[in-house]
């Protein structure tokens, strides 16, 4: 009944050595590894290098790594390569593929460790963990936020049926220094910097549409992996910097449709450094126009109850991208292949949700 | 464009003195008022005594009051009286109905003044009315919580279009110290104080539900004023404290049908007491288990597009109430008929949106 009792941060958080990895999109700063070394050191790294394969990319001795560069994806994919972008960090997703894990925490290389308002380093991957491992309230807004930390529960009025809360697919943390800002807010806001440290995780509510950001992010790979596609972006495609957003609002249509929770707020990574907001203006041009039409799409997207893996929501969710977005631009049904293929390629590498629920229920077995 | 530049914490917040009444109902501490007097002072107070009318309330010099009592209220409403709640801190909605500002603030006296981290007092009607001043985002979840705030915007993948946010009717401030916990977690945490000062404001999304608290809340009269009833509790009925869970229901449903916001979050009170768990057990019994049922209904109700102004909203909730509560308990018919009795006294000392709608339309005229 009392939340907080139950999942009380006295609790040791176990640090899931053997059940996470940690996907980094190319590495281009090496004091990166360098600062992240006493919290990462002990994971499994899948680095995907971005650009030319022939580049080098250095990571520091005493680490535990695989790096993938595209001719990896290539090779390991075949033609169903052609879902993962090139050039851009939306290549990120094929570590989510060829991982064996239940979690993954993704992160950028300008992303480095952040202070607490004591001065204390935050261990960012730890919190990450916290949220994953502690359930979800999507259904009913609690005013004291995250009920299961310490010192915290459900207040007088939250339905004691709701008080067991849901599994967390997904932990959405943020970002001090520089804020997340699109490149008109970055250009009307050259000198804008986030230094408020808002000590909150809440849960986005069910039927609530919010930008992911893919720079310091964990999930549940075995909940909701599927459905952590980044899309086309980069090289030859008409838009950049969406390839987390799209992520986000498939990951959140499919989260509500089963049960899922997804929070956002701490930890908090320190931003280092802004993109160029002229390079961004042009990447996300068309996608500033676009989102005005995804996010309605989005909103009214409904899941038949068919849709009972993460896959079938995904193939049903590419169909009506196909159907309802291809008017705005081609772009979409080429994306909405592209869904397909990344499906495909889960189920390839992975094996599909349906198998192994057939062979569960399986009545000749 | 950028929300942050437009509506800056730099500019003083205006005071509202013609603007704003606070409502107490009730003042059995003689420390509350002091506590408040360089807050309070500049303001009109509205003070609805909740018992026996033939008890003194002491209101220190100084103060601009109104003090109604039960016989007040008699005299005022005459049969309609019938829908303030005797012998509870209910009978406060009375004084949104006398009042004629355009914002209310409500506080309960065993809340004091709190302290930021820094050890700075927090002037919390300052924060409502800021919080109510600024615009509401219930249609797209800000990452970076209030965009309005200084040092914080919308963050990348926000839509444009919805960068304008809608008016606030509400703003829900918190509690550090004792935490507004329902009976059974008073009982299974006697000892758990909220320390957590989260330095954040938030728009609860369109489509959530909330539990609303009394004890520290401002809101826009003008908008959702008829909306804001708090109820049948205390002396002759089955129910208590849930008086403000109930009005938040109510005006959640109204504000997101109207397209008005409500946040919670900032400002902070000193909640200095807890009260008596074991009375307040008694209170909520049947309530506990009601929400299971009330917290659905309100989930699931649907206001028609006829329904344009908040009483029209509130009355044709009171039949939905009556229809599809009734069969919980009788409680839930006497209820609905308070409701629409509340909707004519409102409508009666303030005149009704609809007339003042019809005046301006007149072709008559």
């Amino acid at each position: 009944m009392a939340g907080g009792a139950a999942f009380s941060d006295a609790k040791p958080t176990p640090i899931l050595k053997d059940e996470l990895d940690i996907v980094i999109p190319t590495i281009r700063n090496l004091d990166f590894l360098e600062m992240w070394r006493p919290y990462f050191e002990p994971y499994h790294l899948i680095i995907v290098q971005d650009g030319d394969p022939s580049r080098t990319v250095r990571v520091p001795d005493g680490f535990d790594y695989e790096l993938f560069n595209r001719n990896d994806i290539n090779r390991i994919l075949g033609p169903k390569a052609s879902c993962i972008s090139f050039k851009d960090s939306a290549c990120r997703c094929f570590g989510y593929l060829v991982s064996k894990k239940k979690y993954i925490f993704t992160i950028d290389d300008d992303c480095f460790v952040a202070k607490d308002p004591s001065g204390k380093e935050i261990n960012a991957l730890e919190q990450h963990i916290k949220n994953l491992l502690n359930p979800s309230t999507p259904l009913f807004f609690n005013t004291l936020y995250d009920p299961y930390r310490e010192g915290a529960d459900f207040v007088r009025g939250y339905p004691f049926s709701l008080r067991e809360g849901v599994p967390t697919a997904v932990s959405h943390g943020l970002w001090l220094n520089i804020p997340d800002y699109d490149a008109p807010t970055q250009l009307a806001k050259p000198l804008e910097r986030n230094t408020r440290f808002v000590d909150a995780v809440l849960t986005i509510p069910k039927g609530t549409l919010f930008p992911m950001c893919g720079m310091n992010l964990a999930f549940n790979r075995q909940l909701i992996g599927p459905a952590m596609y980044f899309g086309l972006m980069g090289d030859g495609q008409p838009i950049g910097r969406y390839d987390d957003m799209w992520a986000g609002w498939c990951m959140k249509v499919i989260c509500d449709h089963l049960g899922y929770g997804v929070k956002t707020g701490l930890p908090y990574i320190w931003h280092s450094k802004a993109s160029n907001p002229f390079v961004n203006l042009k990447k996300e041009y068309n996608g500033i126009f676009w989102q005005e039409e995804l996010i309605p799409f989005f909103q009214s997207a409904v899941l038949t109850k068919e849709c009972t893996t993460v896959q079938k929501c995904y193939l049903e969710l590419s169909k009506q991208v196909k159907a309802k977005l291809g008017k705005i631009d081609p772009y979409f049904l080429k994306l909405a292949d592209a869904m397909v293929t990344w499906v495909e390629a889960w189920d390839e590498l992975n094996g599909s949700g349906e198998n192994s629920l057939k062979l569960t229920n399986d009545p000749e077995k």
